[in-house]
């Protein structure tokens, strides 16, 4: 079992800008995500999915950051995703403070027990993920009578739609994820 | 959030021979599996299907005991069963000494990577699982193929139907995991 | 065409319990059905399966017999269960004393006519049948606006749990039902 | 319970033409087909049908008209069509001489065990059934491969088209099958 | 590729009926669709398409004409039929005066944005087309809320059962539409 | 209808860098893709979403343009996406200088005859698309028994990953493809 079918590129092999760009996450972490070493053969793509996804995911705005990883992990789970489900999972877990939300969510996004807000904004991001052809105003309406702005309404549909290509991508290249992934955020960090 | 939506027995308030059963199982683990308490409020169902789990699930003979919760943690993935992922995955973390190995199977049956047997098992399961209608010879090949015996098929099938049962006792019941399960088996236990 | 792929058990080579307990019902009917002969490989597993069936089905409490076995057929139709379907349509036509209500749900469980209550308790049971992911409260809230009461509610969850098994045990061992099952119950008996 | 949700023409209310083609049907079965009656309110169409109809299944060339009545079967049971299965399982029954094979046929068209020759026929039917976007060259290859000529998988083809079309039109107007055909053929004529 | 896996039937080959029947239509729009040269190697069954076709699509009552293919498009869409949506593609954008409509209903006939009639319009017949199982009183009823009466409600499930057959015999033969529809309607005529 | 749920950006509203990259394009077709006014109310998204689609668009290495907007035809068409059928159906025509093949792959990606190698592009797209998880090595084996080399694959695989998000995307905004689009390339450029 290799992390990825079609090799990874290390740190210290990628362009520059995209080592400097990387090294923080991998210095706080303490490793690569293997994503953006699967992503690193192709330098210019994995440029355009680290704007994306930062863009989407790095913001408080609407949507807490808690909220965008709520989305990722509930779609991925709906798509069946190994690597995004367990690297996603654990940064949900640190995010949103909770050790068990993200295996609920992404076991049974469709069932598990969540607050009305919570369960709207997964409610949008599934009805994006499996059969987008049936996406339409009364998601919308949904949506709108749970209290989610459009602001939030497009944050949800988009990061959605970047998953979509996420879970895509990892399926392609049997992506495997990083073993740190399992464990971060499921006990509480010791009291200072 | 309750542990089931039509409420729970406890230990102490079950009929002599349900107490004298799991009382073991509650001192080893520190605590009683939510699903027992659910099912105990029809101590005769509860009674049968302890009986039919620990016939298919409390043996060494042909599958492994991690093989047999491989098929529980396989079927229960493509049946989104949040209560049957998180228990039997810490079963199968600890019978299969890995820690890795549930979240990538409960997420994802179909393609997590697996050697040749642990695949032909989980392939079984899931012809049996969601479209079993189209079981037919071509799976029994398969399986055979592999090195299967009907001992094996029988049980891998039989572990199938008993789960798909299980899986569906947990969704009518809005079963929650006890919190315990959610850790177990993720590391390795301190040397002695 | 055999009985079972995996062979079947006689009523004289069964243990002496389970042929006490099969017996009567064999004298009753003039044959032993198909899946008692085939389960028969596996005592244990037999003495389980009739424990649960038992205690689910031989109840008129709240749901009448013909009740529970219109579960049985709606959920074996939705799930193309051969074997089931012929034997438990069969047992309902004899307890339902309706020589056409079979068919029509074993066929269509999702369309056939039925009154409200039959409608909500088959409605619920295919609610759990082949998405039981998507269960959730707005299937029990419909329930109990058909004035199913919670024990009605896990009756109908619980058969349509075990048959969930039933069915995949069928489907596994390619199961034959008996030939008497077909015509049973289509004509009225002679008046006396 | 109507017999179908737009009304029904009685034999004696239809153009000239219908009446005289459909006396020697209902006068030689007892009774007038529930489809027929339904269609009537539309004698253009009725006559349209009539006349596909007849040109698909009354004849023995190629395809024996057992065969074509287990296409119907087939393609209906996974329509889930309670008019057609009901019926055409009586015609099924009478046709094939065969008490057993419609109701295994129409609960699981996929599993039901056939011979080689019929399994290649239903396997033909299916494909164009539920998903007939995925028929290509392969279909053919395996029906070629089961000895089915050109003529025999037109046939297969346009009676499982027709069917589609007759099963929507049952659907539609929650057509009732007669009573008399949920016996017919299920014992042997006595002999003379 | 040809035009038809089994082979056509040319319009001077065909029995004098028919010929004097397409004749018209292929003086008209200067070519035989080739459904017709298709079906033409089994006259009895061309014929019969043919009434049930007229029977259906050539009227002006209650359903307009633009209605009716607006049903054919969208049921031919949902089966993902090439043929039938690229020629009858072309009669709606036509009868409709309108080029935009029968690519938009065509690709996405679930979520393509309609005003109300067409919306009812279409989900009847997407109600009837995939899982006609599902069919019931509350399409009925959706139906008639928009205004549809139920001779325009038997139309329009006539039509999509009529199609459902038709999208099949043209994936049976892989009909190629003919190159003239793919621009019929694009533009709007010149002024005269 | 409007061109997008959630408004549009005009061109000379968009940040400078985003309007000397879009101008070209306007300038070139004569109209604005409502994909990039619709975007256009994120510039960072627009920004990164452009970025990732001419990294893997703009390039004739390995796989051509044309047979990267097969992909994306046939990706579009399984997803039923009416922006992107019509508005990449286009480029399509022009690009495979074809006026059939984009509505005979958009309709019915997994039927439409092709060429082998074309065949093999648009099968691993569609592997992709709808139930990613199954995606596995048989696949890439399919992919690389068609002479497609592990470049190409991860082309196919990540267009089909950029369009799962983008098709999304104008589901979410229910975007209206540009009038322009539907006529493009159907006619063969005047000689000069």
């Amino acid at each position: 079992m290799v992390d990825s079918r079609f090799g990874v590129v290390e740190l210290d092999d990628l362009p520059d800008d995209l080592r400097e760009r990387l090294a923080p996450i991998a210095e706080k972490s303490g490793f690569v995500p293997n994503i953006f070493r699967a992503l690193g053969r192709r330098p210019a793509e994995l440029r355009a999915f680290l704007d994306y996804h930062d863009a989407l995911m790095e913001s408080d705005e609407g949507l807490s950051k808690a909220e965008r990883e709520l989305v990722v992990v509930a779609t991925s789970g709906a798509n069946h995703c190994g690597y995004c489900v367990v690297a996603h999972g654990a940064i949900l877990r640190i995010r949103a403070k909770d050790p068990h939300l993200a295996d609920q969510v992404a076991t049974n996004p469709w069932g598990a027990e969540l607050d009305d807000r919570r369960r709207a904004i997964v409610d949008l991001a599934l009805a994006l993920t499996r059969e987008p052809e049936l996406f339409g105003e009364a998601h919308l309406d949904a949506a709108r009578a749970a209290g989610l702005s459009d602001d939030e309404i497009w944050d949800i549909g988009s990061i959605t739609a970047l998953f979509a290509a996420s879970n895509r991508l990892a399926h392609l290249s049997a992506l495997t994820p990083n073993p740190e992934f399992y464990t971060m955020g499921r006990t509480p960090p010791p009291p200072r």
